[in-house]
């Protein structure tokens, strides 16, 4: 306990920052580390796939990065018809539920909680991967370093840090700054130099052998560099965090992020084709490029570390749009109900350390290796992305409205682009991962119904009917006292027994002639009249005994309810809990699941 | 459950087991494991010492295998006059106990507890050394294999295997005739034979590096030759287990048992000798011997095998003696109370998964390598062989009796013999792990000392006072029941509450308004008139205002009691419980250590 105080902190008065409204400036910062961080790894990406083909194909990375640029278009315009139409926040599943029905809605939901944990990986790999390119001795931690940072947030998580946003505005915008800086000072510098450093004239992919330059593969680098717009998203679910007029600051922020996204992934994509830079295991292209443009010295560890910490804000999102999605379903019955509880700090925890754990696994999985999961994320992402925006174009079809034409046509346009970008990611990564996620899909939409079918059923059973007619109560009651000798604790529990109506039974269980002796001694003395039962014993076993007993009792009289009434010594420091009671807590756990045993513990606290 | 009951079976009836004696063949082969097995190892740890010097210094081995010998004839004789004297069963613990003292008996009880792990971690890397000297390939895999088998020993305990030892006298009396075999047609063998193969001109060590034949060298091949006497302690523990007269019984059986283990002792070693055979890596002494005797056919496996399963069978021996120590020790107040009652299937598990769990976690830290994990072995049982013997010559004095100045003598001996051997063992192994052992004695008793002393202090607090005073009961009793909707359960709860007298209060946390007017008009027709209080709740969190709420009726009013009614919902599966009464299980977890608060469980159960 003391321990998670230290770790987690004293609990916090949440009813003042949920009240707190976020100016657009604030509002850039918290939401869009998430989109922009992937600046930072989509362009490497790219390159990764092309260079299979051998170093002239690198060219083609400027018009794959253009027609990412043109998805970033047509979703920044899609989504801010989102953020008008849903001012409480317009998640795909959101959107999907209410215009295309469940199963699309859980189709969402599933690739959503994915992609979730796949950010974090991501994230952190690829921040990971910063570090290691400005300080090359720790590349072969990097492993560890990941999951070192991901128990970082989890436990900054835990803390509440995600209450305190707000102080993540410095570090986001110092860290845009480094990177504009950087795409600023080297588009600059491109264009008064000829390309510094020509290709060398490599064979081709790691393994030395060639692609030919075929249409799958530039749809691959196109699938590949898909991972830039990851994170678009975020600021349609949380349009309710803006100061009024919530839509329209969320609009205008919407297409600042946008902006600011579009020219740090172009400017770097056209950085990394001028000067002819190939992806390293190593060292990023960022890195790469931070070099080249600054030498090695305080401006080239500014980007760096800017990078890292950017991820990891983007990281930390994730820990915020979990829980929020958890508690959303669980409110519609596809999740436990106690992740709808959203402001228990306990329940909140448990959606924290969950996605924590996960995401520590993929990273141990993928050896913390940002290339191997690429091919899992941007499916789940492209997936909720068009049903949204087919949700929205059912939306308008069914609805009208002002203008309805228009609006329709800019969603149709973002559901059809979307659409496609995901049948490519989908077809050219199937094989390389992107059918995990799809299996996970099914399973989590296996697992969403079987919840809500469950608490229908539930429900239906302990709902009360209209007739007024209450559940049936016992006709008659006996009360058991376990004891295994006489002491102030059972004495206790004696007196509380006979303060209430019942046949009141004392029962031990006989293990040695002598002992038992003096227990019917004592019980002459301290037993007020109370029935003192001795029990046989075949297999010498007190649990299994009294357990015979007790069901011996429901079972011959099916009227009769047995009502346990423990006396428990409780000793005064934690640890000396192994010593005691752990028959009572086997005895507890046998009996909580019996029907007709209603168990009630009386405790006697010792002073030392 | 299911897995469980697959594994472990289902309860076994141990009353007719116990009563069931057992004749001196049965014996013989159920309590002769953990002593003969010994032979797999022993010569072989002297041979691995002596080597160091040369192999000229093998010569050495014979009179030092014969001053075991001569410990095996003292201890024979001393421990018989231990089994006349303590027909009950005389461990070291007990012996010591009842003549020498709380202190020294603790010495002696920590010195078999630690003892007993290492038999399991000793004899399955040995066991595992004989299968691996026969299938050379498996050799890489050891460690993995100790563990296997390890946790297929406490799997079949854990099914009471115990109870059925007569099972295992086939495999024993196999073993020891494969073993015997191989003694009896070698030894002939080389009295026709000269010393087949001249020892290798080999520079010494490992290391290559010679040292010289000291005293002290010597004394360590002696030291470590000593693991061949670990067991013959195991008779004098069971004498309750043979047939009238079971003193007697036991005594002849003891006679055979150490004519066994010291006619394959000394053969192994002379054997050993008579070829110059030497230790290597990945083969045993004995499964060299075995290939030159019989080649490589049938017979050399089924002394591998043979040996396997005897040091197998020896493993198995300490998870029948760990827990029957264990509960001797509960009942004197140095080990939690729960271990002293043997019979309970449950509290006997812990005991066994106790010891495996300890003995894996030493084969891994040593690498399943019988070797490294010899130094620490011997010295806990000579501790003990010394204690039990200086126990007896106290006895002696103190008792006199018929003979007893003949007894005297011969307890004399075996005291002062396994006096020096302890010291011999503890001065040459100190540094290679000795100083583990009495690390861990000390620690092992200060816990039990510890141990004694909290029940000693709980004893005090709960012990009822002749005068005759019960202790207090509440002036006052508010029964809450908390709840967060007004279902079938809940209507349970309160009828059950409103059954016994106090004043009764259902408590929901106000968490949504909307919510809480449907649950206040609901209460309207279902609640019988009983108080209901909607709590304020600042964090949003249910647990936290319930406490505080209980936390402060508590304090204001000191002569109060609380009784919180729980209204459970218990679904129809095990696993639906992740979906149902988590607050429900925090709110009790909360609550139980809270003095003047009775919990009561009033469980609605579901049908599906």
């Amino acid at each position: 306990m003391i321990l998670k105080r230290w770790l987690v902190g004293d609990p916090l008065k949440t009813t003042q920052a949920s009240h707190e409204r976020l100016s657009k400036t604030l509002a850039l910062a918290i939401f869009s580390s998430n989109a922009i961080s992937s600046v930072a790894y989509a362009s490497e990406e790219i390159l990764l796939v092309l260079i299979l083909a051998g170093t002239a194909a690198v060219a083609w990375s400027i018009p794959v990065s253009l027609a990412i640029l043109f998805l970033v278009l047509v979703l920044t315009i899609s989504y801010r018809q989102i953020i008008y139409e849903y001012p409480e926040g317009g998640g795909a599943y959101i959107v999907a539920r209410s215009n295309l029905g469940d199963v699309p809605a859980l189709i969402a939901a599933a690739a959503l909680m994915i992609d979730y944990v796949l950010t974090v990986a991501v994230s952190v790999a690829a921040g990971v991967a910063a570090l290691t390119s400005a300080i090359p001795s720790l590349f072969i931690h990097r492993e560890a370093l990941g999951l070192v940072a991901i128990l970082f947030i989890v436990v900054m998580n835990l803390r509440g840090v995600r209450e305190s946003g707000k102080f993540f505005a410095i570090p986001t915008y110092l860290a845009i700054g480094a990177l504009g800086l950087l795409v600023v000072i080297g588009t600059v510098q491109s264009f008064f130099s000829s390309g510094a450093v020509p290709p060398p004239a490599s064979p081709g992919g790691p393994g030395g052998e060639m692609e030919n330059l075929t249409l799958f593969l530039i749809l691959r680098s196109f699938a590949a560099g898909c991972s830039a717009v990851t994170g678009m998203e975020v600021i349609s679910n949380g349009v309710k965090a803006f100061r009024h007029p919530e839509s329209k600051n969320a609009a205008t922020t919407m297409i600042w992020m946008s902006a600011i996204l579009a020219s740090l992934f172009i400017g770097i994509s056209w950085m990394a084709y001028h000067h002819g830079i190939l992806a390293k295991v190593d060292e990023t292209v960022v890195s790469q490029l931070a070099r080249l443009t600054f030498g090695s010295g305080a401006i080239y560890y500014a980007v760096q570390i800017g990078t890292m910490t950017l991820l990891v804000l983007a990281a930390n999102s994730a820990f915020a749009g979990f829980p929020h999605l958890a508690s959303i379903l669980a409110r519609d019955g596809f999740m436990p109900h106690q992740m709808a509880t959203f402001g228990d700090r306990l329940v909140f925890s448990n959606g924290i350390i969950i996605l924590g754990f996960f995401a520590c696994l993929l990273l141990v999985l993928f050896q913390g290796n940002t290339h191997a999961l690429i091919p899992l994320y941007a499916i789940g992402v492209f997936v909720s992305f068009t049903l949204s925006q087919a949700g929205m174009v059912k939306r308008w079809l069914v609805k009208k409205g002002v203008h309805w034409r228009k609006k329709l046509i800019v969603n149709g346009v973002g559901a059809v682009t979307t659409g496609i970008a995901t049948v490519i990611i989908a077809s050219t990564k199937f094989m390389q991962g992107a059918w995990i996620v799809f299996l996970l899909v099914a399973v989590l939409i296996l697992m969403f119904r079987g919840i809500r079918s469950h608490y229908k059923a539930v429900s239906e059973q302990i709902t009360l009917d209209r007739r007024g007619q209450r559940p049936p109560m016992p006709r008659r009651n006996i009360v058991i006292i376990p004891i295994s000798g006489v002491n102030r604790a059972v004495v206790r529990a004696v007196d509380y027994a006979r303060s209430r109506p019942g046949e009141i039974r004392a029962v031990f269980v006989d293990l040695d002639p002598e002992e038992s002796a003096k227990v019917k001694i004592q019980w002459a003395q301290w037993g007020c009249g109370v029935n003192l039962i001795a029990l046989p014993s075949p297999y010498r076993s007190v649990l299994g005994s009294l357990l015979d007993y007790i069901e011996g009792i429901l079972e011959k009289e099916p009227d009769t309810w047995v009502n346990v009434v423990i006396p428990e010594i409780l000793p005064a420091r934690w640890w000396q809990n192994i010593l005691h009671n752990q028959r009572a807590l086997l005895l507890k756990a046998s009996l909580l699941f019996k029907d007709r045993v209603i168990l009630t513990d009386v405790p006697f606290h010792l002073a030392r």
